[in-house]
């Protein structure tokens, strides 16, 4: 098998499987879809989309959004309780603009979003972890913490977490809010991958508990529709939208998106998104069956992971003492890469785990990914 | 005359001429265009724009924008020096982000741009002014300046600025990039008004300088295309664009706007950017020239201002002594409304003046804008 995938973002060598890349695969962008929507916005002699926009994002795309995550959550949400982005990078980005200064500590979970963390540190904050298990994040941990640290926002990934694939169960989500109410923390929850189930439903977004402690959640169109769109939304207290849409980035430009906004409203409206969804679900469910069999048929009997039940990820875990970096150089000349655990730690640790991603690949190719990986990881381990 | 124009960012009381808005009027926004192009680009069944794109801007839509500019400037533009943005604002907000701390010192333009002034204020920067004259920033000020303070850049719109409708010089421009490179300050250079000239050419953008002296030029397709789009760029050596395309956002998001870009890439390639363009000069331009014979014909002879060679702004001046705050409240009653020049001042002076802009009215309206705000300021200078 010869054969090179290639997106903007990347370049990968000839017949290289890079395990590592989150982005869905080539042929999952819905290029039909965003055509006949666009012809549909643009043919209608509207041209308010092209002016400056509502700071907080044009109420109509609101409309949509709110009644389409209304259908979604089973819960009523407020369209004044949205606010438009560029996607989660760029509200996580003005999140620390406008909530943090540098040298404040924010708290990130252990493991955390490799680039969340890289965005903390260009705005020179001081990430303090909180471990996550298998029912996400330690809530007992971060409540022994608040008693003597101030942090400026918890950020958490509560659904079908990245990397750790663990997904933050009812319980300790009451439990955050609780927690976080009577601290009033701010709680900037990255719900990316929250439609991305592909077995039950998730528990309620962290979106819905927005009046009961400070909190952002934050949605996006990345993993549901295209990520080139750079566009998502916050989902939070008309007091908080008050006071993002009050800065001078969004009166300045008029809010974030309002083009695309209105191209995505047609998605919706049309009802392409709910199908693109379920055509997600339904293809990496698939993927995930087949390559979690080739992964437990070649990787050793003391590596471990579980199948995910939604998101992108699998967090393989490694024997203590074993760190995944030895055996990188081996496995990239077996045509096979991952990203080690560290990455995934602020500190630089959990090196005794690797993530792997299958948003990227079709069956076949992560099947012969699961089999170069295993061999190199038996014949280093052995 | 009983109007009424409503954009998404403004709601204006019925029969209301609100001089100071600074947006395009609604018909002047390309939607026919905007169709064509979106269907030029989609229907080819293309589908890297909606994946996750390179930092910088995709290399074919950088391509595209550098030959525009290349011809434009008359002078070579190298795609490797551009950096695909979301619009002045989000640039302005995120060289803040990348290259200052609070309470950093940052030199400012006295008039500049109020919401510049909201971002630096957002990013808790201390802003310093030097002040501007007939040929734009006063250099030798600057210069005086810089002797005792070590500001994290300068903020400058060379061309047309917003409010005073100046153009720095050529010679102005040289003594410019001569002193910034001799202290190594960056040059944060707002370059959106560069392509909207009414009679001869102005002076070479300031990008064209980005190896000489470490500056950026930002520029934006929100005056010559439509703001809603939210897309713009960045022109300034590969060592910026290293650093800026190594952040955080970058990586995470995989550039800030590849769907919009590569739609844009289309309305360029089509030629439709180089007709838009000079049909907002025919418009502007003949607005201009019935508007200041309006105002000319109704204003006391004590108020002066010049007629703009470009842009979007009449400047206005009024004696020392007057304060246009104080018959502002007159003059909305009368439906007609400006910005008070202190708007443009972080220190809030400058209140002998007041910014009308010719963007947004048709020449009647304008006309007639002219007429009640001269009857109300005869009243009250009298």
């Amino acid at each position: 098998m010869k054969f090179k995938q290639t997106l903007p973002q990347i370049d990968l060598p000839l017949d290289m499987i890079h395990l590592g890349i989150g982005q869905p695969s080539n042929y999952l962008l819905p290029s039909k879809e965003m055509e006949k929507a666009a012809d549909h916005c643009l043919s209608k002699g509207n041209n308010f989309f092209l002016a400056y926009g509502e700071e907080r994002g044009n109420s109509n795309f609101r409309g949509t959004l709110a009644e389409f995550l209304t259908a979604q959550y089973q819960k009523p949400v407020d369209p004044d309780q949205l606010l438009i982005t560029n996607g989660n990078s760029q509200a996580l980005d003005f999140i620390c603009t406008l909530f943090t200064c540098p040298g404040d500590t924010v708290l990130v979970e252990e493991p955390s979003y490799f680039l969340a963390l890289k965005i903390f540190a260009d705005h020179k904050l001081n990430p303090v972890s909180i471990p996550v298990d298998d029912n996400g994040l330690m809530t007992d941990v971060l409540e022994e913490r608040l008693e003597t640290i101030n942090p400026a926002f918890l950020y958490t990934i509560p659904t079908y977490h990245n990397p750790a694939s663990v997904t933050l169960s009812l319980k300790r989500r009451q439990e955050l809010i609780r927690i976080c109410a009577q601290k009033n923390l701010l709680v900037v929850a990255d719900e990316v991958y929250h439609f991305l189930n592909y077995s039950d439903d998730p528990p309620p977004s962290m979106g819905t508990w927005n009046n009961i402690c400070p909190l952002i959640s934050l949605g996006s169109f990345s993993k549901i529709l295209a990520p080139g769109l750079r566009l998502g939304w916050m989902h939070t207290s008309e007091e908080v939208i008050k006071k993002i849409s009050g800065s001078g980035l969004m009166v300045s430009g008029g809010g974030l998106n309002p083009f695309t906004s209105e191209i995505v409203n047609s998605v919706i409206s049309l009802g392409f998104l709910k199908t693109h969804i379920q055509r997600l679900r339904n293809v990496y469910r698939q993927r995930i069956e087949i390559f979690c069999d080739q992964l437990k048929k070649y990787l050793p009997d003391q590596v471990m992971f579980k199948v995910p039940k939604g998101g992108y990820f699998i967090w393989v875990k490694f024997l203590d003492g074993v760190d995944t970096n030895t055996f990188r150089k081996e496995t990239q000349k077996q045509n096979v890469d991952f990203y080690p655990g560290n990455f995934f730690s602020h500190q630089k640790e959990l090196k005794n785990y690797m993530r792997l991603c299958f948003s990227f690949y079709d069956e076949k190719i992560l099947a012969e990914g699961a089999r170069r990986l295993g061999k190199v990881i038996s014949d280093n381990l052995s």
